[in-house]
């Protein structure tokens, strides 16, 4: 079975090979039962596959109306299991080969979250076809969860879920449970609302099973519920789903009301994309939005190319910077063989700090106020990294002369120059490298953006200006005469 | 309501200001009642408070006597639920502070994965003394979870989940749930075993509610089971929960037996920590392992440092390469001024290709069988975006030029150099960026520690050979005669 090596695969990446092995093997079989037009054989050979590794096999398939006996193997229930973990692009297709009927009972059918998200990510122009195809509840639905931006949990809820009024028994409440579980994202949570709608307290499955008969749900249920507003941002559902261990946070408008659930699976998702988004702006260009194995060449360019361009014209002032010590280089070459060292160590201590503060920063661990104290702390690394990477500066050029004298009767100079500037440069970077995300967080930017490049550039450009201010203070005299 | 401001809160930080906040002001009045011994009052006053802030406001107490006092203000479901929130060695302190009595019913009642931990994470000496406490049966448990590494399945499983055998009805089944309820984990996904505990199938709460009578568990039951192994590393478990929409997956051994269930809450947990240690690593350190405020000062310049310094010495190889073209140098002062310019191009999109492969490689999205692929296109990448800084490197000096001539006669061949230096070095950063995280990861390393800074490092020096290779084919008959 080949399904049994995905299970005990022995890592995520090996995992995910297995998943694809385990489809290339059986697709010659399903593609001949395809052929053959024998459900019932489909259904068999794939007996224990999950419905997502079963998604994975009909995108395999090719051909639409492969995809369309495929899909039409399986009966309603687990059809509809299969449909839903289906990319929105091949959801939209299958659907456009489908009977009128069974279109119809497939949008009506679909969770309203994942219904509201095929909804907005098909072509506008299909959009009232679909719209005809809804039962008037559904309809009311997609609209009320595409008025939220997606990415605030008003974007992210659900509202398959269960509400009870506060004033029935746990028994009661219980017999509305097994009813609505059929439907209801979760049953595991309950949701207790006043007659208007404003949410009072939660009571999970677990406490109304072991209530005893005729206990109010009002003195049983739970009062300090955690919610978030249905504007708040993903990753603030995000932070309290995590804060508060729990498996499906409610979302409530400003008045309070219920206004629908946001479950923790949804929640994983995002936390994956958020990461990935942070993790490209720390690397030095703009989020691609799409995995990096589909995306097209020439957005993927484009994207790409936007910020090595801003990085390579803001990098142009290292030019201009060393144009203004030309004569300086002149005088004395040696100066020049040691920029790279002296401004990459800086860039590299730079990169250190604000990656330090901008993770934090996101982890909720450091705000605003706490800038103070960060900074300070900062400038102290600052000058003690300095220091290490200085005195290891200096004795590699004591070192190097003893054994291959290179640089000169001045050597002691030169490498007093490289030792100050290190500790100068490495102490500006880190410094830089810290205030930067808390200036831009302060002017309403996402700190992420002050990714590691962006800070080397800035301390490229002032790495130069200090390496070669110090030379000229050293070596005046001497060297630069 | 202090709560009230909590849960409304504009977003993750300062939802997490307010809860700080929501302490300070509410800690005066609890010292008091602490003082005055009122435990009445206290709970009175907190009665909304989750018990996730009620922990941070207990932490917030410094002196052990308040501790326990507030601790002895809550009822035994609370102080559970209190003291389980609680960061390990609060927790260590609070125990040794309990009488033998407390102490005993606290350390029993405990969810036998918090116990583990507590138990990996308090002195060895003291250990002999909480085993002494507890029953049997939590004595095997923690023997048997304390066996497998923090950082796998097994160091993360609990074995407070529900199974049942597969030959009983699902009413049977749900009388078992019932009675389980007080001490599970979760009570939602109950597992399926046969006589000698090897794993078959998985039913849920819901599915077991909406049976028919006298259905067998067996008939019910999903078989698609999906698992992780006991020794597979952390981030497999949160690969599969996320893959696979889970709440909690089983963990089995190799021959199938359950040996306990790892819960989505813990996870969340798991990717933060793992993202946090691959930003810190792509920001070129060692992963800090401890929150960013609350580190050690001497610790974190250790672990900052020893990267620093590795890239500090590979880094001097530029000042060896750029040794080498001395004579250049001399000849041609300018070259010079475009050293920093062209490495950090360099450096930049090296940054940019590695980011992309090694987050890739975490999501799964790419493998190592891919590597051909990712690097042919990388290097079409690369070209394309060479192509492109070089253009903006040309210009910028033939308008440069145009406006202030300091660029002398043969500023067409600088500009030249200038341009295909820029194709050489950004096409060799893209390349070796994609390369070098599958090179490692081949080699059995963490492809993240390919962070960003250690890729440009390599391609400063390739990118000085580069661009004095360029300089001396085109500029010999002239400037660097």
């Amino acid at each position: 079975m080949p399904v049994d090596s995905v299970r005990t695969a022995g890592s995520a990446e090996e995992s995910r090979v297995y998943t694809h092995e385990a489809i290339n093997l059986i697709l010659p079989e399903v593609r001949e039962l395809i052929a053959a037009n024998q459900p019932q054989e489909i259904r068999q050979s794939l007996e224990d596959w999950h419905e997502v590794d079963l998604a994975d096999l009909l995108e395999a398939l090719e051909k639409p109306e492969e995809r369309l006996t495929f899909f039409r193997a399986w009966e309603r229930d687990e059809a509809l299991a299969l449909f839903e973990e289906l990319e929105d692009e091949v959801k939209a297709g299958l659907l456009e080969d489908l009977t009128h009927r069974e279109r119809l009972w497939l949008v009506n059918a679909m969770s309203p979250d994942e219904r509201a998200d095929l909804f907005a990510e098909i072509e506008p122009e299909e959009r009232p076809k679909l719209m005809a195809l809804l039962s008037p509840k559904a309809r009311a639905e997609i609209h009320r969860l595409l008025e939220y931006p997606p990415d605030t949990a008003g974007g992210l809820m659900t509202t398959a879920y269960v509400a009870v009024r506060q004033d029935i028994t746990c028994e009661e409440a219980t017999a509305i449970v097994r009813k609505a579980a059929e439907t209801a994202e979760t049953i595991y949570t309950v949701y207790v609302i006043t007659d208007t709608g404003v949410l009072v307290g939660v009571i999970s499955l677990k406490t109304l099973i072991l209530s005893r008969a005729g206990t109010p749900v009002s003195e049983a249920m739970e009062t300090a519920v955690i919610s978030v507003n249905v504007r708040e941002d993903q990753e603030d559902v995000a932070y309290r789903l995590r804060t508060y261990d729990l498996t499906a946070i409610p979302v409530v408008d400003n008045e309070g009301h219920l206004m629908g659930i946001v479950t923790v699976d949804d929640v994983l998702d995002v936390i994956r994309e958020e990461s990935t988004e942070d993790i490209q702006k720390f690397g030095g260009m703009e989020a691609l939005d799409e995995p990096y194995p589909k995306i097209a060449f020439g957005r993927m360019v484009k994207k790409r190319a936007s910020w090595l361009s801003a990085l390579f014209i803001g990098e142009m002032l290292t030019a201009t910077a060393m144009a203004y010590f030309e004569t300086e280089i002149a005088r004395a070459v040696i100066l020049a063989l040691f920029v790279p060292l002296i401004i990459s160590s800086g860039g590299n201590s730079g990169s250190q700090a604000s990656t330090l503060v901008i993770r934090a920063m996101a982890l909720g661990e450091v705000t605003l106020r706490d800038w103070w104290r960060i900074i300070t702390r900062e400038l102290a690394t600052g000058v003690a990294l300095g220091t290490i990477l200085g005195t290891i500066g200096f004795l590699r050029i004591i070192i190097w002369q003893a054994v291959r004298p290179i640089y000169g009767t001045h050597f002691l100079l030169v490498a007093s120059t490289v030792f100050c500037s290190l500790i100068g440069v490495v102490t500006f970077g880190t410094f830089a490298g810290s205030l930067l995300p808390f200036i831009l967080r302060k002017l309403g930017f996402d700190p992420a953006s002050a990714s590691a490049p962006f800070v080397a550039t800035l301390v490229d450009v002032t790495g130069i200006v200090i390496y070669f201010t110090v030379a000229s203070l050293i070596l005046s005299g001497t060297l630069l005469k």
